[in-house]
């Protein structure tokens, strides 16, 4: 038996699972990291010593290779992160200092890319021809399937779709335009909304279930949506409506068979798929509304690290591809 | 010498070129046509007369094949027409009544992703991996090129980039929504604009130019913007601002190398291309700005029908193909 390990990287922790080549999880473990540390002590140390303790855990001595989801853009010919805003890296090389240390060979892609690759081969993507994949956390990624191939783009920057501007004049986002979706909707800007509410005394269920506003999080507005919370439901609709509106454009320029909502803040469920069909079928309508369907993404929390598993399965050639095998690029 | 036929189904005219399997084109032929006519009078006798008029004037009396661009959303793979707002067509069977009457094989896509075929084969796109058009007419149509192929989508609409939504409470389209870049950024939005500018005494360069309020069109616009006019400039800026701002979500999604504007509105050249980089980059910045070059497609009015020719050509073999050999994409 041959196995492979998935590492996904994040701005608090890192986590390393262990996967046969035939695509079973065997063990799965995760610490915590402090992301402004010297990259190479993120790496060599952190993200290695995960990949070890998984190891041992499941009783692997040797692996194939490792592939790795990082958030940011990558470029994964050269092996390095050519930026990446959470961990405030520039151009820091990932995969020479990791194969080094690991002694085998080292996968890396964007977090949501490689998340993607994780449905396309074992979640809600599986016997798609197409897809796009918006996952929604801390900030909104996005995966392109086409013709079963990762969209890359030209630039590795093919599926940010979180940085669709939904709202011209809306709240600023990180990445310093206006009324991006990601910031209107993934979890820091539905956090604000939310304890905004509350302070203006519109939520009180949402302050009794945290017990006080700064305690409001995301996981707090969707257990008020579950317990049928008006305000709770009706700040949903504003949140599906804003991704809503993210979808069209992605069906506008891609037309996917389907489209799949991830990441940790779509636990809410249909209280926010609801309105995002809504608003998408509303907006564009070159095919009839409903045409194509905006459903759940299947690998949950472990999307992270079957994805990575996913990515080292392909690049070794366990799985068809998806990936251009001559990188559809430009030279910077 | 081996020859085809492009062409152009437009809503007031049909034109048809015969070019050599080489790529030269021999002669063109234009003529008018009521598109409300009954489509099989339409198909049969104005577009298959202005066939055997293009060839007779070529003195050519054998085609390999026509390839033919109509607006609306085509299944090129049955051969019919499933909806032209235009033509006011549901689904019309096309190639079958065409092949029938020129006695060889006949193509159908959609006109602006026939365009995209051209600009690829013989135009702007020669060479380049991956890169999006938008073509700014009587409507805005797209076409997105990916890993050298035409991105077709799953329900044909891949590319539909003139209903991606630029101000979510704009003007009504002729699609339902509100402020699609259609909505504001093509020809009657632009006329729109522009005499309601004259009407208000704001531009009187355009009315010297037109003569009368009702006599201005996207040309007078260009020509006043030309001659300096600060008041057209003021207007070209707004409409390649929203311009830009489709833009932007077309790199989101698709992250091409190039992005391509033509189109008759785009002979407005500059005074509409700076402004839609700057917007662009505005809001799409998880690449640099300016990263993407954002320039005028080079076809011009010939367009349509060397699209058509290459449709053709691509489909009987003489070019290599842009168009997936199994379609992508799932039963209606």
């Amino acid at each position: 038996m041959e196995h492979v390990v998935g590492i996904d990287l994040g701005g608090t922790h890192v986590a390393a699972a262990v996967m046969t080549t035939q695509g079973q999880v065997l063990h799965r473990h995760e610490c915590d990291i402090d992301r402004f540390a010297d990259p190479q002590v993120i790496l060599r140390q952190h993200v290695a010593g995960a990949v070890r303790t998984a190891m041992q855990a499941s009783e692997v001595a040797r692996i194939r290779g490792v592939g790795m989801g990082v958030p940011g853009n990558l470029d994964r010919v050269s092996g390095i992160c050519r930026y990446s805003p959470n961990f405030r890296w520039h151009d820091v090389p990932i995969v020479a200092p990791l194969s080094d240390e690991l002694q085998c060979p080292v996968f890396i892609l964007n977090d949501v890319r490689t998340h993607t690759l994780g449905e396309l081969h074992f979640g809600a993507g599986k016997g798609l021809k197409s897809f796009a994949l918006l996952a929604l956390g801390t900030g909104i990624g996005g995966g392109v399937v086409v013709n079963g191939r990762l969209l890359e783009g030209a630039h590795s920057a093919a599926g940010e779709a979180g940085h669709i501007s939904v709202e011209p004049d809306g709240p600023e986002c990180g990445c310093g335009n206006r009324g991006c979706v990601e910031a209107l909707a993934a979890a820091p800007a539905i956090t604000r909304l939310a304890q905004e509410a509350a302070s203006r005394g519109e939520a009180p269920m949402l302050l009794k279930l945290a017990g006080s506003v700064d305690a409001i999080s995301p996981l707090t507005l969707t257990q008020a949506g579950e317990a049928g919370d008006p305000a709770a439901l009706a700040l949903w609709e504003r949140i599906g409506t804003w991704l809503g509106r993210a979808i069209a454009s992605i069906i506008a320029v891609s037309d996917p068979e389907q489209v799949l909502v991830g990441g940790k803040v779509a636990r809410a469920g249909e209280m926010l798929l609801a309105p995002a069909r809504l608003e998408a079928g509303r907006r564009f309508r070159m095919i009839p509304p409903g045409t194509t369907p905006i459903v759940a993404a299947t690998l949950g929390d472990e999307a992270g690290l079957i994805g990575g598993a996913a990515l080292a399965l392909e690049s070794l050639g366990y799985l068809e591809s998806a990936l251009a095998p001559v990188p559809d690029r430009v030279p910077r």
